[in-house]
């Protein structure tokens, strides 16, 4: 069951426990809301201006991605994973064309990896790296604020999608 | 300048500051998503089922009380209360109905009058009272969650004011 608790948790250190816990509800909460939807429903596309749940759900992830080369590796997405994930970091008008006619599954299926190797790296860190910082828009970030923005952004994005599901499945 | 660092926080115990550091972050950006809306956009209704910006933003601050009154009061929302808050803590046709003609500074002063007293309440707590645990629908929470619950909520909801500001102003 999805745990309610944000505490110490097994295998982090305690603060990256409770980033590790609020990450899990994030994304328990995530998971439930397109639970069961089919393919044409993921690419449901309610104006011209919208992204499709299968397209926020590829930006979570690539969200992640990016966090990832940022955080643990300390530079930006090279040319390569530009080209993997770029469309759905952006999202709109490529992602709209690009992101389509794939299951659910392998939304989950790429989320799930991403988020493994998160885990598994936070694993070797401690709670001080969580405050080394680096240039981040107009200022300065630590760690702590660049993983609490990657579940940030996908809360904001798990809004829209639970609003945009009561119409796709209405549309289908 | 909103700050991009999640670490101590001045007048607060090192856990509830870095509560206190992820609710303002949330806080800026809500209040960023809604600058300078008029009534009329405030009040624009996409389709039948969906909540206006406004109900929204009263949605955000009647969550936070009621989470005042279950952490810091230990008890449910009495009837008094329930008829102040009852309508924005569940949105849909009621909030529809009653929830509108109202300028932006009407929520953005409920907004923070409800976070002044949260701050104030924090400021006289310490980090143990985080991991108290009462039962929180089908298992329990700590007060640690149910605070991230209350920002994690609000970011859902900004999701959503993202998404309908982009149509409310071009309806008007």
């Amino acid at each position: 069951m999805t745990s309610f608790l944000i505490e110490d948790v097994p295998g982090y250190t305690p603060q990256i426990g409770r980033l590790v816990g609020m990450m899990k509800y994030v994304r328990a909460t995530t998971l439930q809301a397109v639970r069961r939807m089919t393919q044409a429903q993921l690419d449901h596309v309610q104006d011209t201006e919208s992204n499709s749940i299968g397209a926020l759900l590829a930006h979570i992830a690539a969200v992640e991605v990016a966090y990832q080369v940022i955080t643990f590796e300390r530079r930006e997405l090279n040319d390569e994973e530009n080209a993997r994930w770029g469309v759905a970091l952006d999202l709109g008008e490529a992602a709209r064309r690009e992101i389509k006619a794939q299951p659910l599954e392998h939304y989950t299926r790429v989320l799930e990896e991403v988020r493994e190797r998160t885990f598994r790296e936070f694993e070797n860190r401690v709670d001080d790296w969580l405050y080394e910082q680096s240039k981040w828009g107009p200022g300065m970030a630590n760690n702590y604020f660049m993983w609490f923005h990657v579940f940030e952004d996908e809360l904001s994005h798990r809004g829209q999608i639970r609003w945009l599901k009561k119409r796709a499945l209405s549309h289908q």
